[in-house]
């Protein structure tokens, strides 16, 4: 998410009221997740496991909660509760403001575009030119849409992300972290019926130009996508994950969060991916492996019997 | 389902015709199903499989289609289709009654709950304090939601359970056994974008307090699913399944029916559930089965040519 | 798709600027695929794998790209990329026409029908008696629904084909082949919430008499289900797949594209099918086989360390 302007780092301190180590003189232009973040972001961490990544990251500030060692040129803002200052920061920088009509005055549609009866678009929306948008499609705040895009009936574009900070000592086990990103739609992709694509937590999920997706796909927050990609219904992408260009993925496959799929790649029905994947090779099953490979592990199975009565014919 | 007061077994008996067996003199004051009945309810079994289930539960009245041994202080009524009285009772208890307004003039809402446009709230739906509800929801006729609910757009809470009665002498072989059951959903739920969520039968559907639900989910009708249980994007749960607090359910995961699932156990993405579970354990794979257990198989099976070759070295 | 009228073949071939070989005193009555073409219908191939297979159809017209042979009572049209003709037909024949109201007014409904709020009808979309269309159901131009026919809420019937010509060499690869076939439902078909239903691309996807049909469920273009089928929640049938009649297909499964699953076949639940399947057996698994032989290979899969103990044993 960016600011509309840049802030000082003590600014964002006193909103979330941080103790400051480093560089106080700081600006930070807007907050980002871990795997996009760039200079003048803002980062935020609670956990030992991710404060070197955060604090070597190119973030301009880290939202942390332990003094640790740190560039000269980066912010320490330190707080017992990362996740509540983040959800602070968001509240003040994008608070809820949920339109009320079913098209925002804030919204921007382009010329040729065909919006049918009962679409949504939430404030500063912004939908290309020439594109299609079937009836009960709903497009959230902020999102994006490039030309030439059709979306069939029924598809959600930034529902939130399904992001929670976990403590068991609390009645309530998991508090929402409020999504502030964004869902980015590339020219020439098609979207097809009652889809969900969850908007980023703080950066963008991207869907890249000319790649088409069918109908039931989820795709998670931040999840980023290629050009030319291939991705049938009902397949599942999880958080954060990156399908390089012209990658298929087949129907009802599954692939895990954080993961990087190669360029070409293809996904056969029903896998389900838990490691990132090399391009230009074809994986299948559960786990997902190569598919030559999952194929004689198939064919191995059924050769157990045969292997069982070799054995009996030796008395072994 | 409860009946707006109690009524005579008797009246019971002539609204469907039945002959009455054991006490004349019963009042009932609902119809629930097999696994939730309580005393004061009705239950109905076409199928000696099921008849000493239904007569040793606590339900006062047992709609059958033969006379059986039967406990002094309940009613059997007696007809030669459980299923069609079953029917009747619902037209007559609950008809079919479609609200034609978007929002019912007899739902209520909380103080402080957003309803974004286009969201229907059938007859009698009750909506807590502080909820959001985003475009395009739909929640059907007598459904209840707690407090500091949120659901994403597009979902679907209260859609008729998937139960037919099936003979397949009748040109058309399945035939509808309406609901009249509720969904319950309890306070600091959240549930995301394009689920689907059946009400009971005759009992409700139930989400428990701060369970938190991805996009795309599936529960059958009567599914109870407890306090703080995660429940991951494209995940189904099968008709009258429970899960007992603190589960959670990866993505894509799918649970059969009528089972029921340990506190705190976990389910990865993609297992396939087809008995109940143990809870405080981690379950993979198709039969799921405990997960460690799996990944040795797994092991195992990349292992066979290894022993394949171990008997050709040998010639065996 | 059919025409309004019968077009002589001479026509046809002037709207996409194709060259005559063979009869050219023909006319014809639609376009059709190749799976269900009759005679007087144009089928359209651009690869020679498939140019026996459509003239030796009942076709009257094949577009293509190559002269071949051909038995003298056909047309062919030549012309160098036939699924950019098939286009042009279909943008002449029947041109996007998106009705801008909630119900056209060229739909029909029939008597004792309800149409809960926010229900979408096309152009030409003609719905039975007695049936009931809960809120937010999107139903697209021409699509046909049967009588006594029940769909709940957020169902999309007659989304696009999700079918695309992929060429590499453009910087876009895949171009959409616009659908116009429908969507047909018969008598006593219910379905459930949130699912999407394809219309043919030049055929009709087709759901027979009395078929039940749980939510979330995916049926893609040209899918033909026979009479008394049930289909589960989440489960997916891809393109052109004929299930005959009184077939059950459980949660969460998946069928390949132009499969055929015999009557009376049942395929239990997450099953993947790739490939066609007799009738009146249960299959199971990942790929799906006789449920059976898939028990007993997992049985086997569980004695693999016995085996290895046994030739430790020996110190084989």
């Amino acid at each position: 998410m960016r600011f509309e302007k840049p802030i000082p780092v003590t600014e964002i301190a006193s909103l979330i009221d941080a103790e400051i180590k480093g560089n106080r003189n700081g600006w930070v232009k807007g907050i980002n997740e871990i795997h996009r973040v760039e200079e003048g972001d803002i980062v935020f961490t609670d956990h030992p496991k991710y404060y070197a990544a955060c604090i070597h990251s190119p973030a301009s500030a880290i939202i942390i909660n332990a003094e640790t060692e740190c560039p000269p040129d980066k912010t320490l803002l330190i707080t017992e509760q990362p996740f509540e200052a983040y959800n602070q920061l968001v509240s003040h920088f994008k608070p809820f403001r949920p339109s009320l009509q079913m098209v925002s005055e804030t919204a921007q549609v382009g010329e040729g575009t065909v919006l049918m009866p009962n679409v949504y678009l939430g404030h500063q929306v912004r939908i290309g030119r020439h594109c299609i948008l079937y009836p009960n499609v709903t497009i959230l705040n902020d999102c994006i849409i490039g030309d030439h895009v059709i979306i069939q009936s029924g598809t959600v574009i930034g529902s939130d992300a399904f992001y929670y900070n976990k403590k068991t000592h609390r009645e309530i086990f998991y508090k929402k972290m409020n999504s502030c990103g964004r869902v980015v739609v590339e020219d020439y992709v098609e979207i097809g019926a009652n889809c969900t694509i969850d908007r980023g937590v703080s950066g963008d999920t991207v869907i890249g130009a000319g790649t088409k997706i069918d109908n039931l796909v989820h795709l998670g927050h931040d999840v980023m996508i290629g050009k030319n990609c291939l991705i049938a219904a009902q397949a599942g992408i999880a958080g954060a994950t990156v399908l390089e260009d012209e990658v298929t993925v087949w129907g009802q496959a599954g692939i895990s969060k954080t993961l990087r799929i190669g360029k070409g790649a293809v996904i056969n029905a029903q896998s389900g991916v838990m490691s990132s994947l090399e391009g230009n090779k074809i994986y299948f099953g559960y786990p997902a492996e190569e598919a030559r490979e999952k194929l004689k592990q198939l064919a191995w199975i059924k050769r157990i019997p045969e292997i069982w009565d070799k054995l009996k014919a030796r008395n072994i």
